[in-house]
């Protein structure tokens, strides 16, 4: 059985090692593209794949099109803007959406592609760098079955834990439920250990007694150390939790719901931001509650 | 050797259980004291213990008075109340403290102890009922350690997992900040359920996907289930909530600290006691934050 062909749009960390994951399957990687160019040429380079400088080239290059992009609006551009678009002679191809979106975005997509002759599925992901490189992504999928079942060997390359969750936006949603519950549990994990550090508690003993009581959470393993070292090299940007968390809230706000808590977060990692932190790792929010640095002094 | 006696103030849920407990490893209970007569008097029935109608007798009558009040001010009224205290003839013998109060009461209390002769040990419990009766509490203790050593195996029939964790007053601090964590990680998956239901998601497989992610938590285990059921029968009262993060943020606030979170937690819970749900158990939070529920249509 011949293997399709596979294009990347946004070649981010994320998207540039999940191509290099699906490279190793033996998966073609026939185009890439990306604003940054040099990044695409790069990957280029390593997978044997076209560095494209147009949309409609990555469609006409490849049977399958990872879309890995920053935002609703990077979407949109790649998707409906006039001149050069994904869409262009899109008849029979299959896009997969892997960006953290407004779930209104995948539904408007898939009417867009069905037009179009195309098809469309999101999936999206609950995991980072590391996963994606090997193969191990939390993959949610929203979209109709019959897509899903086309291509389920493919996304099993890049996933251990594979989840269809319902139609397209669903799986967004839920996602953005994800996040918010994990960007809420560490801004609330940065108070606890920078009221432990003011009061004078040894934090490593505070540590072990938040792992062993109702304290305890999944960011308190990935977060804790790197709050109290200070090492916020990048897994998950300050910038994107405060993206994500704001989904959140916008579809709370659709839904006449209040969420203090959600709010409360998005403001903290809003303020990260102002302070020129956003690229940091959302640990980075324990420079706002530590005693003595600097985002810990700033109103 | 003889087993020392033991005192009892205090016989809410969380005292009469660990009274029970001590009872069944065959020290002798010989004095319950408590506001609520008549639960002091079936205590006293199920252990042989004298129900005494005053605070001093309960010193008298016993070698280890275990206190376990509800609050600050009631701690400072069974050692301080001129007219009637724990501490009248109280030399030789020993008040372990499990109370969740200001840290400061603490640091007095042992300085009141060593002027009357007698010792105090802070043993905090982050742990509930079942745990209570069967002997397998979360304990944190703060105090000397000549005192601790000397106690120690009473508090190990309590108690699994027995920390000491510094000076008097460093226990209630930890167990501020565990509840802190706690609570804010409550209220966080309160309103990740919730928008969850809003948006019409199904919530077991919502709560399977946090399970695998990184909005994992302890009280994803203990609480999501009674969020969605709405079964808020109480093992950690939303009032005690309320009242262990409003002890966080006065000893942020000494320390110069800001915690926007463990704010709005505060107030969210400060709401289900102004809704008059303040008995209910700390997962009705989330009667806040799900559509249609009371506490979600009022401001």
């Amino acid at each position: 059985m011949t293997l399709p062909t596979i294009g990347f749009v946004g070649v981010g960390r994320m998207g540039f090692n999940m191509a290099l994951r699906l490279h190793d399957c033996k998966y073609p990687i026939t185009a890439v593209y990306d604003i940054d160019s040099e990044t695409a040429q790069k990957l280029a380079e390593q997978t044997g794949a076209t560095a494209c400088s147009d949309l409609k080239s990555v469609t006409r290059l490849a049977d399958i099109v990872f879309t890995v992009v920053t935002d609703d609006a990077a979407m949109r551009h790649i998707f409906y803007n006039e001149a050069d678009n994904l869409l262009m002679e899109a008849e029979g191809k299959t896009f997969i959406n892997c960006a953290t979106l407004s779930p209104s975005i995948h539904e408007d997509l898939q009417n867009a592609c069905h037009d179009a002759g195309a098809q469309s599925l999101e999936a999206c992901m609950a995991s980072s760098i590391p996963q994606a490189r090997q193969g191990t992504l939390y993959l949610m999928v929203g979209g109709t079955q019959i897509v899903f079942t086309a291509i389920k060997e493919l996304l099993e390359c890049l996933s251990q834990s594979l989840r269809f969750v319902g139609p397209a936006g669903s799986a967004s949603q839920v996602k953005a439920l994800v996040n918010m519950v994990m960007n809420i549990n560490t801004a609330a994990l940065a108070e606890g250990l920078g009221l432990g550090q003011a009061m004078g508690l040894d934090l490593k003993m505070l540590r072990e007694v938040f792992a062993q009581t109702g304290a305890n959470s999944r960011v308190l393993e990935t977060d804790a150390e790197d709050m109290v070292t200070r090492e916020h090299d990048c897994y998950f940007s300050s910038e994107h939790a405060a993206k994500d968390t704001g989904i959140a809230l916008t579809l709370a706000d659709q839904a006449g719901i209040k969420l203090p808590l959600a709010k409360a977060t998005f403001e903290q990692y809003e303020k990260l931001k102002s302070l020129g932190l956003g690229q940091l790792d959302k640990s980075a929010v324990a420079e706002l509650t530590f005693p003595g640095r600097a985002g810990s002094s700033k109103d």
